[in-house]
C-alpha cells in the first residue's frame, strides 16, 4: 500500500468506515498513479479496511492500468458485464459503512452501488481527500513546476506576437497552439487576453478587437501537464501608457509582493488577502479590487484552499495557491499580477518566475 | 407554460410525480430559454403538478433570468442563503414523489434536497427529458443549421492553410481561431486534424508532425453555437494519393451515401449502420470499420439516439444524428466522412453541405 492509501486507511480507522470506493478518475490517479478517462464506463478503486486495495477497470484499460497502477490487484469488466455485480462480488462480507465521493458521484450510480452492496451507511470521503490533496508532495511540486515552465514559455512566445492591430483572439490562438506544441495536455481554463477597456473586466471574454498603442494588455493563462495545473497572469503596456495606468500597475505589483512576503507557515490565509488589500486600499483603489486574493492549485486549477479575507485557516508547508491581486478601473484599464506559490518549511517559494516589472511590448 | 414544460407535466401526470426539480443548466435552458453557468451555485426549475413552474437562481443572475426565461416567477438566493431552505419554502405541501435528474445530480446535493423536501420517493426524470430532446423542434433545427454553417466556414478557412510542412497542431490552432472569429462559443469536442498514418487512428491526437505530399488528411471538428452542436468530418488528399487510398475514399463515400439513402421515418437505426457496413464489408474493409455509424446531436455533441447495428429503435421525424462511416488501414491511412442529418416527414435532410468528392488540397 502506498502512503496516500495508508493515509486514507488511517482516516477509515478513525471514522469506522469499513471500505472506501473511489470512482473519480483524478482520485484514482492520485491514489494509484493510473490516469484514465473511462467516459461513462465504471472505474473504481476499492479500499477495504484490513485487506488489500483493488482496482476495477474497463477491460480495454487493463494493460494501461497494469503498467501504471501501484495497486496491483486489477479486475476488469466488459461492456456487456454489469460492473456493479463485479463490484458486489469483490466487496468483502459485512460492510456496514462504505465511504464514497458524494460531491462527485451521481444519484443514478449511487443507487446502483447501494443496491449491489447494501451497506447500512454511506459516508462522505470528500473531506479527507481534500485534506490530503491540499499538502503537495515533492513529486507533485515537481509536476507543478513543469506545468509552470510550460506556461511561461507559452507566454514568452505569445507576447512576441503582440503589435498594434493584432486581435485578442489571434493571441489566444497563438498561445493555445504553443501550449500543445510545448507538450501540455491542454489549457487549464479558458485562455484570457484582454486589451484596453476590456482588461478592466475580471471576467471578460477575448474578442476580435485589435490591440492599440497606449493600452494595458492582460494575459491570464495556464495548462495541465502530467495531471497538474499552472495558472499565471501578467499585464503589459502596449507602447506608452498614462500616469494613472502606471500607478495602477505599481500598486498591484506592490500588493502582489507584500502578499508573497506575508506567506509562511502559521500565517492565516486571510492575512495574505489583507496584506494585498491594505496596500491597494491605501493607494485609493480598494473598491476596484473586487475578488479574493487567490485559490489553491494542484490537480484542479481551482481547489482548496481559498485565499480570501475570511479564511482563518493556517498556512502549512506544502500548500500551493495563487496570489493574484488586481485593480480594474472602468475606462482606464485593469492590471492583475498572478503568481503560483508554494508554502515551504521556512517561508515561501514562488513557482512562477516570469518578470513582473512593468514591461512595454508591441 | 410552454409546450416543453407541458410535455413534462403530462409525463408527471402519467407517472404520479407530484413535482419535478430540474438543476442541469442545459435542461433549464431547454425548458425556459434561460442559459447560464451557475458553477457551484444552486440553480433550480421547480415544476409542481397543478401549479405554475418557478425558477430559483443565484441573486446575481436575476436580471439575466428575467430577460430570458419564459418561466416568469423567479426567486433568488444569495451566497449567504441556504438555497435548499429557499427551495423548501417554495415546495408545495404534501409532495410524495419528486422527480430529479439522477444521471446528473450528485449524492451531496441529493442529500441536501431530500433533507429539505422530505419526499417519500424520488423518481428519475432523465428518460422523459431524453425522449423530448431526441425530437428537434424547427427552432432547434435552425440553431443546428447555424452551428453547421459556422463549422463549414471554419473548415473552408482551415484547408486553405494546408500545404506540405504545416503541422497538425498548427491547423488545429487555425481552426479553433476561426471558430471564435466566426462567433461560435467554442469547439464541441477536441478538434482533430490527423495526417498520414495517424489518420488511421480513430482516436488519434494531433501532434507536431508535418503534413506530407501523398497522404490522407482527416479533419473532424464541430462547434457549439447558441447552445447547439455541429460535428463534421472530411478527409482530403494532399497531392497525389495511391490507388488503395483512393479506393478506400470511394468506398467510405459510397457507404456514407447509402446510409443517408436509407434514412427515413420508420427505418430502424440499425438498418442505417447495416447499409454502410455492408458496402464497406463487400469492398473487403469490414474489419477496418470498427465503430458505430453515428450518434445523436443536439444540445450535446453526443446524445441519443445511438446509431449502431443493434439499435432496433425506429427513426422518427425530427431526430438529428451523425452518419460517419470510416475505414482505417494501418500503414495506408484512414478516411471518415461525417454528415449531420435530420429525419424529415418524407425522408432526410442533410444539414452539412460541404462537398464530399475526393478533393486534392495543399
Amino acid at each position: 500500500m502506498n502512503m496516500r492509501i495508508e493515509q486514507l486507511v488511517a482516516y477509515m480507522d478513525r471514522q469506522a468506515i469499513d471500505a472506501v470506493l473511489i470512482t473519480m478518475p483524478k482520485h484514482v490517479y492520485y491514489l494509484t498513479g493510473f490516469a484514465s478517462d473511462p467516459h461513462e464506463r465504471f472505474l473504481g478503486l476499492l479500499i477495504p479496511r484490513g485487506s488489500e486495495p483493488l482496482l476495477i477497470v474497463p477491460a480495454l484499460d487493463f494493460e494501461a492500468a497494469q503498467a501504471a497502477s501501484s495497486v496491483k490487484e486489477i479486475h476488469t469488466h466488459t461492456d456487456t458485464d454489469n460492473p456493479y455485480q463485479v463490484l458486489s462480488k469483490l466487496m468483502p462480507e459485512g460492510i456496514r459503512t462504505l465511504g464514497l465521493e458524494k460531491d462527485y458521484m451521481t444519484v443514478s450510480r449511487f443507487e446502483a452501488i447501494s443496491q449491489a452492496v447494501g451497506a447500512a451507511h454511506y459516508a462522505d470521503i470528500d473531506e479527507p481527500l481534500r485534506e490530503m490533496r491540499v499538502i503537495k508532495t515533492p513529486d507533485e511540486v515537481l509536476r507543478m513546476k513543469h506545468a509552470v515552465r510550460i506556461i511561461e514559455d507559452v507566454l514568452r512566445a505569445g507576447i512576441a506576437q503582440v503589435k498594434p492591430g493584432v486581435t485578442e483572439i489571434e493571441l489566444v490562438a497563438e498561445l493555445e497552439y504553443q501550449m500543445k506544441k510545448l507538450g501540455a495536455s491542454g489549457p487549464s481554463f479558458s485562455t484570457m487576453v484582454l486589451a484596453g477597456e476590456k482588461s478592466a473586466m475580471p471576467h471578460g471574454v477575448p474578442g476580435s478587437r485589435a490591440i492599440r498603442e497606449g493600452e494595458l494588455l492582460l494575459f491570464d493563462l495556464g495548462v495541465y501537464a502530467d495531471g497538474y495545473a499552472s495558472d499565471i497572469t501578467r499585464t503589459f503596456a502596449v507602447g506608452d501608457i498614462s500616469e494613472e495606468q502606471t500607478k495602477i500597475y505599481q500598486t498591484v505589483l506592490q500588493a502582489n509582493l507584500q502578499a508573497i512576503e506575508a506567506t509562511r507557515p502559521g500565517a492565516t490565509l486571510a492575512s495574505l488577502d489583507h496584506a494585498a488589500r491594505e496596500h491597494i486600499t491605501s493607494a485609493g483603489y480598494g473598491p476596484y479590487f473586487m475578488h479574493r486574493l487567490g485559490h489553491g492549485l494542484g490537480m484542479d486549477v481551482h481547489e482548496y484552499p481559498s485565499v480570501h479575507g475570511q479564511n482563518q485557516e493556517l498556512l502549512r508547508s506544502g500548500m500551493v495557491f495563487t496570489i493574484e491581486p488586481g485593480i480594474y478601473v472602468p475606462g482606464v484599464g485593469g492590471v492583475r499580477i498572478e503568481d503560483d506559490v508554494l508554502v515551504t518549511d521556512s517561508g515561501v517559494e514562488v513557482l512562477t518566475s516570469f518578470p513582473k516589472e512593468l514591461t512595454v511590448i508591441g
